[in-house]
């Protein structure tokens, strides 16, 4: 039986690494086998394509090219981890996935559905079974994180956030077949848990039975 | 006025960096400014992707990665150096472009239309005003290269470049617009020059006047 693909979307200050440690310590005690990975990244080649990404040297980088290195690196960490992971039946936990470009270049960059044409031969198909979206504003995030003025580039960044937020509402308003699930990341982490293990033991039981 | 935007196409043992130095020397005597590039390369970014495309230690590289990654070293190229470039008047010669992905990947390599698709928006539009092919059959081309056995690996390469030759064939094929020019490559480097330079002449004349 195929392996469970799980994702795992939310900006920053929306819990995200707590919520990923909690899936993996919870995958652990059912006993289940599992992989965990990282996008940009999970794949040796993968992980030599986000440096050239995050290089802060490379200043001059068109947002499209961020975009297809985005969509490189995805495909490669598709074609050589997570297919044939969950080809072997095991599980895979992804700290984000390709909502992550469709909300950050597609809606964040402003460069639009062209995000989506350049990661359908990436993706091949491949898709999460569920994905949780961590959800809390930029402004409430923000707030969260630090109180302090903000000034110019972190004003950019902020409005830079607002889009990215914005379309992963767009995302999940067009996501018809119910993969999404968006769980209120305002709450406390023990209650945010508690909202992920319930969705995510009906994904175990549906694909594994009871 | 905008540069003149220039692509040369052809195999190894086409003779194309022959007509490349050919083609810079009678642009330099003609005294037009212009700039000299590559594909895959051609700005500091770019050759930072070459240098993980051509890196022989990926050997787990997808081939729907590869295609992402010439096309993400195509969408900087354009945006950092060939269209600044023409925009200032300035006329570009680039040692292979597009049509080698299209070719190499979509006909070499089987990936089909999806090479297209993908380099859509990383060339947004700046396309060659003229592309030299230099014609030449991979079996001739060997033949002229040397007469020795092939082993096992190099007949394959032998494989992957007829397929690459007879997309190139469909693409001239599919080209309606009359963009490229397809040189008969076994003739003599002088005789391959004086059929470049005629076609060349023709497009300067019509873009600058005579």
């Amino acid at each position: 039986m195929q392996g469970l693909f799980i994702s795992v979307e939310g900006g920053d200050g929306s819990g995200k690494s707590t919520q990923l440690e909690n899936i993996k310590r919870y995958l652990s005690e059912k006993g289940m086998e599992y992989v965990f990975t990282r996008e940009p990244g999970g794949t040796e080649i993968s992980e030599k394509i986000r440096d050239i990404i995050l290089d802060p040297n490379n200043t001059e980088m068109a947002d499209i090219t961020e975009a297809l290195l985005f969509a490189a690196s995805r495909a490669q960490h598709v074609a050589e981890k997570i297919r044939p992971s969950l080809e072997k039946g095991i599980t895979v936990v992804s700290d984000r996935f390709v909502d992550s470009s469709l909300a950050y270049q597609g809606y964040g960059r402003e460069l639009g559905d062209v995000v989506r044409i350049i990661n359908d031969p990436a993706v091949a198909g491949c898709m999460p079974d569920i994905t949780f979206f961590l959800d809390i504003s930029p402004d409430d995030a923000m707030d969260r994180i630090s109180r302090r003025d903000l000034d110019r580039l972190e004003r950019e960044d902020l409005d830079l956030h607002r889009r990215f937020y914005m379309g992963f509402k767009k995302i999940i308003e067009e996501d018809d077949k119910g993969r999404i699930v968006s769980v209120d990341a305002r709450k406390t982490p023990d209650e945010v848990w508690q909202d992920i293990k319930r969705s995510l033991d009906e994904a175990i039981d549906k694909r594994f039975g009871k």
